[in-house]
């Protein structure tokens, strides 16, 4: 019998593997589920003939399962954490009762990213648990609290997960419906700046001699931008310019402006873009996002008070070959500079940005492997324009994400779904991945 | 027997009506004992002979007590509303349970200005309620949650306020311990500075594309503000320069600098300023305060979100002769030609300064009436820092404070306080102005 035909015949193991699993509420945020979570996929790998280890960097454990032999070799990264559920009241259904309406499977983590756990290991089941590749799992439990544990795990198993490609946890059909394969993420860097003026607050009429914690911290966020270009010295140095074989894949990526406007009700972009360059701006430019102001009184009506201090809280997007490191250095030598030496920089962490360049091999193995198998031609982003810790894994090897969700699959938000047959599809879509890079095809 | 000696009969009177008065918890932002505070005067008010009217505008009731009759006229401005006593657990003994210790009666509300007020009435007893000078006493109750409906109840009842001279509800001893009289105080305007640039938040990826309006406050704020000084263009084309004599009084007020540095924790005041240059910027600046800041993600940690507004509440203070509405149009004006239009004033409020000229002789009758009476000499100050509706009452006759508090009373603190003999030598100063006031000293 055929692989596929064993896909076929495997149709209902995988939705009732599925389902089961999205029955177990493992959300690392509120520590529910996690022993379940575990038990059922060790319980799953084993089934499936997997060698299984129990790793940890103090945190959830990390299973690492192990099968199949051949040429080259996979390593697949998830995660059994899901989002917290909330606002309950607007699911349609139980977010831990998977249900299936209008051919979409929904409960919360489905997308984000039990489907495609799934999916991979009916691709490993068709092929009776000996596929023509060395398979690795990894699937962690903290990576919807940010993987504070991750790279302990990582760094301590280096040996064991390198591999000729890393398969990243997910991927969606683009709004025109075309699978996305995608190529890399940006890094990020977190942190606060603080003016603290005084050692109290003090009723606002003395604002006549005192200093201002709040006008300080306006004045020095103003010195880093200039209507919307960041202007803090030397940031972007070491952004790399997309070559041209990189803008032709950015030219193919959909943008619905209008779309785009109406969802968010603005009526224009960062400095007027519009085409190709807002595209390239999507992926290419970094962020210097302020997502939080604090200041004095917060309440309703007004307060005479004169605030002692004043917090900006920001992220910073970056993009190849941006460093955390180097970047909150040149912040802090562009505030220096200007004059803010009583500006300071609080609470920083982040992470590199990872990409794999669009002429690596492992590309047109994960190209070569969908084609024929979805409905319509994957298209391959260069980015996304999300974070995460891809680059723990880019450091050893390339990483490039495919998944079974879709435009509107609301991860992270109330009825969270996948498309059932998408769900099929992407376990084909493995299922032949190990068969080009057997090189049997 | 001479009024002296009445006063000096009627002490226990006067301290036994102040903490009968002092027990109702006549908190307006609280609405408890309004109705208590408001019959106790007026069966007080009774007692000495006034004639008493209620007047509303529709918040708590105002009362109007007149007594006397001669050449010269005197209205009192006072308020039975006190500010809400929490914290509870820093006053030593309960906040409605006045008390004695060190020469110091505690209790809330007793500096500002319950005292005060009692020790007016003290003095009109000790006329036997028949003063030589037209007495009007003025008590409102919603001073402390800022005198809502005092405009219309004012504006009402013009003619029947007017007198040749206002005595304002409050005044204390200054640092060295030299009671103040006090010529004016400062305007205000507070409102608030917003910006919205998208019908809801975004995922903080966005940013690298949706317009930010952290961002935006930040250098609508910048512009308006370039290190210690206030930009706004025209803010204080109308700021009236003191005078050589007004400068002799400014000469003469003390100013701890080091005290001062010391309590706020400061290692310098605005734009370097010290000695007479710091005191002449104290009375006669104004200010532009940003008493809060508010966008986006408030709590511990970080959130990557791009927020969709940002908000800026701000107060300033105004000095003779800035108008409110004048310097919210000037604003307006300043933000639209550094291209802010979008950014919003809103939730605006205010009124103007108020002062009487050091110059007036209705000065000269306060200044006068002190004489002797203090054991040190007066001092005037030409105004307060902070601010108040004196203006409703300048428009209509001279205005001027004098009182009972000191420099550590603690108002809108934990253990208020005035000194027992203050309040008897306040009562002994208003005494002796109603006899400067006739003509007969």
């Amino acid at each position: 019998m055929t692989v596929d035909a064993e896909l076929a015949r495997g149709r209902d193991w995988a939705i009732e593997t599925l389902q089961a699993y999205l029955r177990i509420p493992s959300i690392s945020a509120q520590k529910t589920g996690i022993g379940d979570a575990v038990g059922y996929l060790e319980r799953t790998f084993g089934e499936l003939g997997c060698e299984v280890r129990r790793l940890t960097g103090g945190g959830n454990p990390v299973l690492v399962a192990t099968a199949g032999s051949g040429p080259r070799s996979i390593t697949f990264y998830n995660h059994y954490d899901v989002q917290p559920p909330d606002p309950l009241g607007e699911w349609s259904s139980p977010p831990f009762e998977p249900t299936v309406r209008d051919g979409k499977l929904f409960a919360r983590g489905v997308a984000d990213n039990k489907a495609n756990l799934v999916a991979r290991l009916a691709a490993l089941r068709a092929w009776s648990g000996k596929p023509p590749v060395r398979v690795t799992f990894f699937v962690e439990g903290e990576e919807e609290i940010g993987s504070p544990t991750l790279a302990r795990v990582v760094e301590g198993s280096a040996d064991a997960l390198r591999a000729d490609l890393c398969i990243w946890e997910s991927s969606y059909r683009d709004e025109t419906g075309r699978p996305q394969i995608i190529l890399g993420c940006k890094g990020m860097v977190q942190g606060e700046l603080v003016v603290r003026t005084a050692k109290t607050d003090a009723h606002s009429s003395r604002a006549v001699i005192l200093p201002s914690a709040a006008w300080r911290l306006a004045q020095a966020l103003a010195c880093c931008r200039q209507g919307d270009d960041i202007t803090v010295a030397g940031l972007c140095d070491a952004c790399v310019e997309p070559d041209a074989g990189e803008m032709e894949l950015v030219r193919q990526i959909p943008f619905d402006e209008l779309e785009w406007r109406r969802n968010f009700g603005v009526d224009r972009f960062v400095k007027g873009l519009t085409g190709l360059a807002l595209v390239k701006q999507f992926f290419y430019a970094p962020t210097f996002n302020i997502s939080g102001l604090t200041s004095g009184y917060q309440g309703a009506g007004h307060k005479t008070v004169l605030p002692r201090e004043a917090r900006a809280k920001f992220d910073i997007r970056l993009v190849p070959d941006m460093e955390p490191g180097d970047v909150v250095a040149k912040l802090r030598r562009h505030l220096d500079a200007n004059g803010f030496t009583d500006v300071a920089i609080e609470h920083v962490d982040g992470y590199p940005p990872a990409r794999t360049l669009y002429t690596d091999p492992a590309v047109t193995w994960v190209e070569d492997a969908a084609r024929g198998v979805w409905d319509k031609p994957t298209i391959t982003y260069p980015h996304m324009i999300a974070s995460g810790p891809m680059y723990l894994f880019r450091r050893l090897m390339p990483c490039i994400g495919i998944g079974v969700g879709h435009a509107q699959s609301n991860i992270h938000a109330p009825n969270e779904s996948v498309y059932v047959e998408d769900f099929h599809t992407g376990a084909r879509h493995v299922s032949r991945l190990f068969d080009v890079m057997s090189g049997a095809s």
